[in-house]
């Protein structure tokens, strides 16, 4: 068995985080599949006591516990491995300003308007994808900004904040509607960067579960 | 001065998450009041040069510097002051993963069904309120039953995680149009634990900002 078990599937751009991070580190690690997709587990009682009452992967195992949300587990593996680690104490809270704000403003609508609109069965309601689209664009926006003039999140080099934020960029726009690289000049110029660090890899080729055609809309 | 200012306004629950965590903590303080509900400051280009690039309240200012995303701040007083901390490396983990499903999956969307429900002039789309809804009762479900058995978020004594999730809680059903206190026990039990520790006050009595009536929908 590898050091870190990642339990994981390939939609997952929480997942994903956490699977970029370990590969890119090069660390000891193997997933382990989670049937969100078409067995919905996660929703599973016995999953949930077992691996994450939250209901949701990533769940990283490490020599017996299990540690869940991936902004907690990036911050747990830097603080332990010191790789893609703040460099000083007020980058750390740098880098944790930035996971935050991916998950309260960013990953939180972004992702659920990519799964709305490729994997939902019924067309979703279009007020909802709109509503969703703006939050998008105005979390989006800041991070464009941002990183006019910077090569990573923190400056020169690459951390934890940037496998935070990259989670869900390299899922296409078949799949996400929003065409990110085309939209936004900056993050296309840090995405370049990211798929050229040691050992990326795109999210389903590093994850276990099989590709499910994005829906028409 | 005080020793700590902090940007804020009675309206935002993530405000009122540093608010009132300086408050029970004791430390010397005062609320600097930022203009959003009318004036629509965040918004301004040179409010945001000035004070968060991501143009959000609350912003922290103490020696000289300035620090954001509640979440964020809440981890530097903790770890800074050690007050509310939490106890342990494993706790601090814990700790993060609370805040980062407080942010991710409950006041991101908590937080906007309230804005929209008591504060926006026309009335909000019915299938976006219904979406926000039901994320936030799943999220509100897993903390509910979380709570079963436990004082507070980390079992007996209050940390970080308490104060970041209390943030919107105590804004009344006018406002979220969502009977917390009615329809979740545990919940119930743990805002009266709350409110009853030392220097703890309602959002509307700790922040500056003029109470705006909530709309009737």
């Amino acid at each position: 068995m590898a050091t870190y078990r990642l339990h994981c599937f390939a939609q997952s751009g929480n997942a994903y985080k956490v699977a970029l991070y370990l590969n890119c580190a090069g660390l000891d690690w193997e997933p382990e599949f989670v049937d969100f997709m078409k067995g919905g587990i996660t929703r599973d009682p016995s999953w949930r006591a077992a691996n994450n009452p939250m209901g949701e992967a990533p769940v990283l195992e490490f020599e017996g516990r299990r540690y869940t949300q991936s902004g907690a587990i990036l911050t747990y593996l830097a603080d332990t491995t010191g790789m893609f680690a703040p460099g000083s104490d007020q980058e750390r809270y740098e880098a944790l300003r930035w996971i935050l704000f991916d998950n309260h403003k960013f990953t939180s609508f972004y992702a659920t308007h990519r799964f709305m609109n490729a994997f939902l069965p019924d067309t979703p309601n279009p007020a909802v994808m709109a509503f969703l689209r703006g939050r998008f664009e105005a979390a989006v926006g800041v991070v464009e900004k941002h990183l006019d003039g910077r090569h990573f999140m923190l400056g020169e080099n690459p951390t934890i904040a940037d496998f935070s934020i990259a989670g869900y960029m390299f899922y296409g726009p078949d799949e996400s509607g929003i065409d990110i690289k085309a939209d936004y000049p900056h993050i296309a110029a840090w995405m370049e960067r990211m798929a050229s660090l040691p050992g990326w890899k795109a999210p389903y080729d590093l994850m276990p579960g099989d590709y499910i055609a994005p829906r028409a809309r």
